[in-house]
């Protein structure tokens, strides 16, 4: 670790500390002298620990009295309420809103809360760019030739390497590569599924992944889903016989942030493959929890070969690649089909980059940077929606990923919001985009991936302001 | 022009005179003196001149009497005939051949006759690299970022521009990029056509086609189609209220090489847009024309925005990096609509890399130098398989593309031929890839893209051998 950054990891050590209870709000804070005493730092950084903690919100300095531990900004506000969609299948699709909301991708002039993606200061580009030009003299033809159609080797050689993180057994084999994490979805969709099937899902869920279904001509059904563990297991066996086919994001999914428990998890395998109902499962943000271990995955508990893994490097290095793949169990020859049929293969230069990236041992340390900041955004964020948004407001408590699902009253309709936000050069996500239901109307969900600075402080000031006047 | 290439560039003129009859099979060339004071060229020059003509088999040698037109090699073989599928649709696949023949793809060890892209040799390399460390530098977030979803502006403008070639009036507004060609025809035949419809196509066709019209539920019609003219426009029109979408490949298609005459591309334009059947025109070989001017596509000729015309730089660039794009005409707001539900964006720094290559004004260059190739080694193949394959050998005469059509009496069955092949380390296309009738089985298509060489010599030799054994 760098010496610069010495005050960061004391001031992670303390929030840590704060976060899990050990100190509690109105517990004092050693002073500046006994903490450089404690870790045998100088004065300067001390203070810097302090005004890191400070700047989280986890503290308040009291005049005269020292530091104080602050409530915590999700102690402020409640959770939002378990989704209740309507039973049955519903094809009310925002019209246009999807794409008014996607078109908003790569513009430079706005404070995009929109987006679910890491910012690019948080991303190691000197060190891709590195991987990009060695990727070009690596290549045979200089990676301008089609590559083996399952994939790059030695990519799907790593990614089987880290699959024990999460419990996995991976092998090479066992792995397809394809064009970013939607297009391992598009081809396992495809690959299960005929028009006028029906699909379980989370809800609130990713809009793509609902477009995609309804693109296949897919019914879709929304499942009742708690902001902090997932998906109800009680409703999915309650419409087990409905269902040819089941998509979840059990770690940190986008909106909600939930976590499956893994006795859940377990459950939901079990469940799925004794009815013989396919499971894709999307991890795209499995590597990005806050504490502790990464959690496993479905797929950890999968022997029957029924749950299809699907991930990418698109929320943790770099979306702009498109590296994605899916460990497809027994259909993997289905994948490999469509993969052939639809695309040939994928790009080879950024498949050969992110694999000497996963090889070179760098991405351990660039995640664990990635997730402290993450986690330290999703505290900057939740207390600026408790400082700035109406009392009534609630918000997710994710424990990983990338997003923060904010409940308003019902006067509140985002949609509205997302015009009159997009005059002040902010756009959100409204809550209607992932359903196709008519409910969430009066919920957003906004990136925690920007990059903390002043003017998204600010911006979220403004927005706090417009949701005032709405409300 | 280099100095180096001088007496490739009067062989050059030379073979055009031969190939045009001006020189007919006969005639005696000026002798090496005549040459150097003809051109005001050295002698080293002059024989340089020779020799590449004779190493294209244009000339003969004959001892004490000096040079002397040779027959050309395609004048020593007969064209294969108009095909004849039968009518109706047909649904047999050649279980297995298609993966099999494609899981070639990549491998050093073989002389790849088998795939349809130009080899390393013909390719900008080097310039290609620059401007992929150029396009890191360039992007913003140096590419690991989404790019706005309907593609890379700069890219979009330079095929715009490059449109006029073939009188296109495109704009950059009116094309969609895509991961390669292959792509974007995914993205039309799914825009256009649900399961159960009827699609016409070239019989023989590009198996990626058939393959995906498959894939997606539809039922192929395959039309007659002639070796040089391409699609015969009474067997189509004959069909006309049978079919609900139609995909051509008018310029030098895949195995054929055909090339539409411009009459033909009209009344095909005219036909479809009466009946209200979209053409999706695959033009991916369109700038590879081995004489004259860049041919017109269907694209050209279309006044109501009722084809999509497609193409990419996988035939001309750099396969690997799945570049691709379509100008859909008034399907463009479906097909975006695609583009996100299943690929969300592609990858920018190929499409920067590409989009920078093409501003550069070193495509042209490149694109003469890779066509000249291909137009000599067109001839070194013909020539190759005149002299060592049976004497009933049929082969194509294509106008400007990447491969050869050959036919063999029906004693030839080139499924087996493959697999007799693969073990002298060569693969071949076997003619049942092309079609889903039981037709062409005695029939099968070789690149012309592989660096002529002695080794490629020896193998079609090998191959000539093998052929004779079975025939």
């Amino acid at each position: 670790m760098k010496r610069d950054f010495l005050y960061l990891d004391i001031s992670g050590k303390i929030a840590g500390l704060i976060r899990k209870g050990t100190l509690q709000p109105g517990d004092k804070l050693p002073s500046v002298r006994m903490l450089c005493q404690e870790y045998g730092i100088g004065m300067n950084t001390a203070k810097r620990v302090f005004l890191e903690l400070e700047a989280q919100s986890l503290i308040v300095s009291k005049p005269q009295s020292g530091y104080f531990v602050n409530q915590l900004p999700y102690q402020r506000l409640q959770l939002p309420e378990v989704s209740k969609p309507s039973a049955g299948t519903h094809n009310k699709e925002p019209e246009g809103l999807i794409q008014k909301v996607f078109s908003t991708m790569g513009r430079n002039d706005l404070t995009l809360l929109s987006m679910g993606v890491p910012s690019s200061e948080l991303l190691p580009l000197a060190r891709l760019n590195k991987e990009i030009v060695q990727a070009t003299r690596n290549l045979r033809s200089a990676g301008t030739a089609y590559e083996p159609f399952q994939g790059n080797e030695n990519l799907r050689r790593m990614i089987a390497a880290r699959s024990h993180h999460w419990g996995g057994q991976l092998t090479a084999d066992d792995l397809v590569t394809t064009a970013g994490g939607m297009n391992a979805l598009s081809f396992c969709m495809m690959a299960l599924s005929q028009p006028g099937d029906t699909i379980a899902m989370e809800s609130p869920c990713y809009p793509g992944s609902l477009q995609l279904a309804r693109s296949l001509g897919l019914k879709v059904l929304e499942l009742p889903t708690h902001p902090v563990t997932g998906v109800e297991i009680e409703a999915l066996k309650k419409v087990i016989h409905k269902i040819d086919l089941c998509l979840l994001v059990p770690n940190f999914n986008t909106p909600l942030g939930s976590c499956m428990p893994t006795e859940n998890k377990k459950a939901i395998v079990k469940l799925l493959a004794k009815h013989n109902i396919p499971l894709i499962e999307d991890d795209i943000y499995g590597d990005l929890y806050f504490e502790g271990q990464r959690p496993p995955c479905c797929k950890t508990f999968d022997t029957t070969g029924n749950v299809l893994w699907c991930s990418a490097v698109s929320k943790t290095l770099a979306p702009g690649y498109r590296v994605g793949w899916v460990a497809p169990g027994k259909y993997k020859e289905e994948i490999m089909k469509l993969k052939l049929v639809h695309a040939i293969s994928s790009t080879t230069i950024t498949q050969e980059a992110v694999a000497n990236f996963l090889r070179s041992g760098k991405y351990e340390s660039h995640l664990r940077k990635l997730r402290s900041n993450l986690q330290s955004n999703c505290d900057h964020y939740t207390s600026a929606i408790a400082d700035y948004f109406p009392e009534d407001t609630r918000v997710s408590r994710p424990q990983g990923g990338l997003a923060l699902w904010v409940q308003f009253n019902k006067a509140v309709n985002t949609t509205e919001l997302f015009d009159i936000a997009m005059k002040h050069k902010i756009s959100i996500a409204p809550g209607r985009m992932f359903t196709l239901q008519h409910q969430f109307e009066h919920c957003m969900r906004i990136s925690i991936g920007l990059y903390w600075s002043d003017e998204v402080q600010q911006q979220l000031k403004r927005l706090g302001r417009l949701v005032h006047m709405l409300s």
